[in-house]
């Protein structure tokens, strides 16, 4: 008979797939397995540390929700999110990042020019660009979702205070690509530190902030959905996200323009006096 | 700026440690996530496979109940679990094994040469055998924990015909290490396939099943816990229990006995006319 063993078991899980298994889940099935059997060999992983393991799985389990899952948490502060986006960018595209857990469903639609402060008088940012090919041809009719925290740090979900689609808004680019909007600075926020990523984290001596963010999906026809988030240079976490989003190019530089300078064509046009900040993000999509 | 990239995000992810973190917890989790970024690489991971192993999380957190631990399942089929069991193992003793989810505490206490048939009335197995160290000196008094499925392929807490402690028992070997009981043969069972796991078996090609077998925990003053389990040698699944427990030295002969044969010294004695089965198991333990 065959007796399993630390050295075989690797080979011995191979050999328990069916003939018929779909080769890519072979594949993924396979690999992951022999992975987990080589980190746990290597650490020489005791009982006790197996156990908690478990018990921050179950801890996971009990705490998770539609608007709060743990487990997607734990992937994203593992670097798992991240480089899942990060292979699956396309070459030449604008570089994609986590989508994370705030977006919604059928956000307003908002006219070029439009404003997404509502209650907010924080200061105004003008934040514009352009949608383009990889060949640098603007990309006309670009469809472009856009999400980011108020400035108390919150996603209008995680808010009683704010309605439900307070800072997502769908905007359409026009026949240049171009989309602009006003809104104010989104801000650091920490992710969840109530459940056994908080524990991760502190035993780690890691930090639970995210640098602040603008989330965009930005889509047209014939070319690949790109999902990703714009971080400002002169963010103190721009270098230690905790869930390992930013990527060089993602990084935009807020420009403060003076007093008596706001710009015509935008729904605030003459309602702003005093200085605001302006950020110009461009888009490079490849096709499908 | 530092651009997290495929290639760096293990070597970010290791820079995050606070000075002060725990040296072995730095281990673990930095091994652990080198394992799982290099999977993730190694296999080109998509966003569909990404979710596709988050909502089979999110599917085990929904029916695991303290009874029925589905995390701790998939660890079983992954090989995880067998892999700790065996690298925990110590040099010169018996092989631990998998302790599964059957176990109870505070089983009934048993003589030597007591019965655990309860109501079921087939055929009697007699196992006996002796607790050494590791020179094959006796263990005497070593405490015998003993559970197994009934013969309908059920432990007691699968199944609402038996009471909670049946098939379960406390034994103290003799002066001399020696332990003997009556029981009936344990059958082979699947693990449950209703979850997540049961869809990954299936996608796998495997089947379900373990080979029939006993538990034991074994313990003595002085000595290391033995958790393990005892397989016969005739079981169809002996080279392919689906959660990897099998070893070598943990496989028993049921040695067949004619009729009249059985001996003085059990609870059975005078009461066993027809053929039985016997087995004979003994345990090696090493010192502390």
């Amino acid at each position: 008979m065959r007796t399993v063993t630390p050295d075989n078991i690797t080979e011995v899980f191979q050999s328990y797939f069916g003939p018929d298994t779909d080769p890519r889940f072979r594949e993924v099935i396979g690999s992951l397995a022999t992975h987990l059997h080589a980190f746990t060999r290597e650490v020489g992983l005791t009982h006790d540390e197996w156990r908690k393991a478990l018990e921050a799985l179950e801890w996971a389990a009990k705490i998770t929700t539609p608007e709060r899952n743990e487990f997607v948490l734990l992937s994203d502060v593992m670097g798992l999110s991240s480089l899942v986006d990060m292979i699956n960018s396309r070459q030449g595209a604008t570089s994609s990042s986590v989508l994370g857990p705030f977006h919604v469903s059928d956000a307003p639609p908002m006219e070029i020019g439009d404003d997404m402060r509502g209650d907010f008088d924080d200061e105004v940012l003008l934040v514009e660009g352009q949608v383009r090919d990889a060949d640098g041809n603007p990309v006309p009719g670009a469809e472009i979702d856009i999400w980011q925290t108020a400035p108390n740090g919150l996603y209008s979900s995680q808010d009683p205070d704010q309605d439900i689609m307070s800072f997502h808004g769908l905007m359409t680019a026009d026949e240049n690509g171009r989309y602009a909007f006003t809104t104010v600075r989104p801000v650091s926020y920490t992710v969840p530190t109530d459940g056994p990523v908080g524990e991760i984290l502190n035993a780690a001596g890691r930090h639970p902030w995210r640098p602040s963010h603008l989330h965009f999906i930005v889509k047209a026809q014939g070319f690949r959905d790109l999902v990703t988030e714009v971080f400002p240079a002169d963010d103190p976490y721009l270098d230690q996200d905790t869930v390992f989003g930013v990527r060089s190019d993602l990084v935009m530089t807020y420009k403060p323009q003076p007093a008596g300078s706001f710009p015509d064509g935008f729904a605030l046009s003459g309602k702003v006096d005093g200085p605001f900040a302006r950020v110009d993000f461009d888009f490079t999509l490849v096709r499908n």
